[in-house]
């Protein structure tokens, strides 16, 4: 298949929808918008939002159904990066290209704009989603992202060297920090279109090790800046990109049975550990 | 009635519910987990829960069916106490008595704990409550806390002298960062207990006022430290306590048919508006 003809027909709609719920900058408080907008647009790889729909297709169902969870995961996304680019996180100052938030607006203000993205994940899918489903997804969603998933990883991340308490730990951190996430869409999005529950869990288990080999890739494509708590500071780049590679054999095992309808999520899971940039 | 054992009756299943679904400090993340208890234990007046539990009884309801409702909000609370006490925000270095908990612990992990908590609201909800209801509550809590509601006030807030815009314009932040939350615990408990759209707007109503009213009574009892953006500094403590007053006169004219079970509502509302501590 086209991966690239599949995303290009997929993603505009997540913006489109994107750009339905993200205030206005003309409208009050508009400082407030403007920062909540800064990196949803142009965006970037829309990654989640894309595992999301792919997940649908996936279990038979249009990508159009998982629209409301493509949105809610990637405006937790955003919110994430834009708390851990603060000063009293990993206090970084430009991110793809651009001043980061606190520092193209201010510290308050991307605080703030973080928290109103987090509500609004939550808003959009409990609105657009068929109710029962709905609500499910975005039970499993705050689960994902708070202290026992992603709000609980970036913490041990935090911390003094977590690398230095071992290979598991840092696997726990990338499942924790990256991979909730991303498991949170996959089966969010599948459930939106009317998966059940043996097909939930085996996506499930799709979704988190895809999160996991994705950070591994990713820690790979950043060795030279490396920061202590990945795989390649652990055991050097080789043997992490081989875990990423045993992971995606998994993925792609799991997925054997899923037919053609599952190719873009094979797509999906090849892109996120064999990308280059 | 005697509010006083309505209230002992009524909140120690709400710390009770709350201490069941906060993350132990015994359990990694440890550092995480204390800061996100920090605030909720002993916590303060339980108001936004004591609203959620009255406003179901208001309604013919058992207030154990708005108990989610009521642990939801409080959450909710919390959280936004944390990030607005944060050195970029108010910075505040004391909170009822204790140090806030950016000065208890550190300001990464005071921004990450609200973070949590603002999760682990909706994961409450969407966990405890009947599904259908229980998703509509938590549609209008996310609704009622963005950017439309609490984080909106809340920046507003933050500019420089918001009062300076007039009385409209303060009216305005009360509403959104005081009374949304309230306004979303009453209609969110009645909703838990049952009640239909006609009383829904007649109590989200009621809400909106209680959370006015405390707001500007708030301002009159802090009258010395007063900050620019209240009533009191617009127009001096008689007038605004004058205000207060009407707006609980009209609370308790629209409750005037709700009957013997809307008492503990009427009494939550005359306690925000005239309590002395």
């Amino acid at each position: 298949m086209d991966a690239q003809a599949w995303l290009a027909e997929r993603i505009p709609p997540v913006n489109a929808a994107l750009e339905r719920w993200l205030p206005g900058e003309d409208a009050p408080p508009a400082r407030l918008h403007a920062a909540m907008r800064h990196l949803v647009f142009p965006g970037g790889k829309r990654l989640r939002p894309a595992l999301a729909l792919a997940a649908a297709e996936a279990v038979g169902g249009p990508s159009a159904a998982a629209l409301p969870m493509a949105v809610a995961v990637e405006l937790i996304h955003i919110y994430s990066l834009i708390h851990d680019d603060l000063p009293c996180m990993d206090d970084d100052v430009e991110r793809r290209g651009r001043p980061t938030v606190h520092v193209a607006f201010d510290e308050a203000t991307a605080v703030l704009a973080g928290d109103a993205l987090q509500s609004l994940a939550f808003q959009v899918l409990l609105s657009e989603a068929e109710p029962v489903a709905g609500a499910l997804a975005a039970r499993e969603l705050a689960a994902a992202v708070g202290a026992a998933g992603l709000v609980g990883g970036q913490a041990d991340d935090l911390a003094p060297d977590p690398g230095a308490a071992g290979v598991e730990h840092v696997l726990s951190i990338h499942a924790r920090k990256t991979a909730a996430l991303m498991r949170a869409a996959v089966v969010g999005g599948a459930r939106l279109a009317g998966a059940q529950d043996e097909r939930l869990a085996l996506l499930a288990d799709v979704g988190e090790k895809v999160g996991v080999a994705f950070q591994i890739a990713d820690d790979c494509l950043d060795a030279e800046d490396e920061d202590g708590c990945s795989l390649v500071a652990l055991e050097g780049v080789e043997p992490a990109r081989a875990r990423a590679e045993a992971l995606l054999d998994d993925v792609l095992a799991g997925l054997e049975g899923a037919g053609e309808s599952a190719e873009p999520l094979r797509a999906l899971a090849r892109f996120a550990v064999r990308r280059e940039v």
